[in-house]
């Protein structure tokens, strides 16, 4: 499911100095293919927000549209309208992090340990989307995110829905990528020693079979589904 | 590699208000096993701290220690002595969030669309290990909590790297737990209406087969990490 590269793709990630990895920074990308890779490879994000003086990291899904209205492309979000983090999150500035994790990396000292990852974190003020035309399809947006196609296959959402419903725009303007892939980075010493095994457990995020719900009746899997399902297999 | 779980394991979550769960409660879980779960289930958390005005979500490994100094048990965080975010937690109120996502919930509308998760947020004021014996003990936690066992095999960490390394401890003091499980739950009239599939597509991290790094020299896979694949596979 990867995205077009729009145009804006050259856009430098990290305009300002604060999102600009200062350590690590070979794991930094600065390539905006680099995060879009990110962004299709996560289901959820975390959207940290300070509510009542905390700030919180809260699991949600999330959709892109880099077509949307901002040139980097954008980040719908959603929630409740009664949500706290959906109130107070548009008068801040915010961030929205993706994280895949790719395996465990096993070092010979515990120093040297680490996972192999890809995340982006992307920072901004979020805009309430207001308009019901833009309101209703980021709400596409996020559906076929986590299940492409599968939008087309559901009724348009009622009044009462969206009106239950608060949608944010993040702008795909500021953001930080890194990775870390590999064997693990051990020290001379330690290699020459001897004696402690080294490596990587693979991970990945996988599905099993789709399991229809007991109140569906006569109805197969629907290819967009299996798609989904086979992809993550 | 459930923990044990400890006399003060009656102690209630949410003491407070703020971190009382106060919408979508039939997903809020109030028992302490709850968030032992949580916990045990994360390979990794999302540090949600404030940095240089802007609240990042972090994502980082942690362990646990139930027998630690806090009585609920102490979550053990560590990275560079120059990282910014661990210079500037100590200073604020913080929270760790570790989300485990169990499916993706197709309903019959995208307003039903959900996920299955277990996810838990901490929140607290971080302390500053300092003291050198806590400091190797929690980067043991640590080690372990990704791979039981592991820490055991490894040498004791030298002095620079102890330098190095910030250690911060969070009581497991103040928590919300969230679960989502099962079908979607439809509106009755997307129900009668029939003709749209609904259902639940399971996720689960997994391992593939340890990968050992092309300089180990004649050394089998160690029994711990053939468990730990094991268990994730």
């Amino acid at each position: 499911m990867p995205h077009p590269v729009p145009a804006s793709s050259s856009t430098p990630l990290s305009p300002t100095e604060r999102s600009t990895p200062r350590r690590e920074k070979e794991r930094a990308q600065t390539d905006r293919r680099a995060l879009y890779d990110v962004l299709d490879a996560s289901l959820v994000c975390h959207l940290a927000v300070v509510v009542d003086g905390v700030p919180l990291a809260l699991p949600t899904v999330f959709g892109v549209d880099l077509a949307g209205p901002d040139p980097g492309g954008t980040i719908y979000l959603h929630g409740s309208v009664a949500s706290r983090s959906l109130l107070q999150a548009p008068d801040q500035e915010v961030s929205v992090t993706m994280t895949v994790l790719d395996g465990i990396v096993l070092a010979r000292s515990g120093f040297m340990h680490s996972m192999n990852y890809r995340s982006a974190v992307v920072v901004g003020r979020p805009r309430v989307v207001g308009e019901e035309r833009e309101r209703s399809h980021a709400l596409d947006v996020l559906v076929d995110h986590v299940t492409p196609g599968r939008s087309a296959a559901l009724r348009r959402p009622t009044r009462k829905e969206l009106a239950a419903t608060t949608v944010l725009a993040l702008p795909l303007e500021e953001a930080s990528v890194k990775r870390r892939t590999g064997d693990p980075q051990d020290e001379d010493f330690d290699v020459e020693a001897g004696g402690v095994w080294a490596g990587v457990v693979p991970l990945r995020i996988r599905a099993a079979d789709p399991v229809t719900s007991a109140d569906v009746v006569d109805l197969p899997v629907p290819e967009h589904v299996l798609r989904r399902a086979a992809e993550l297999a």
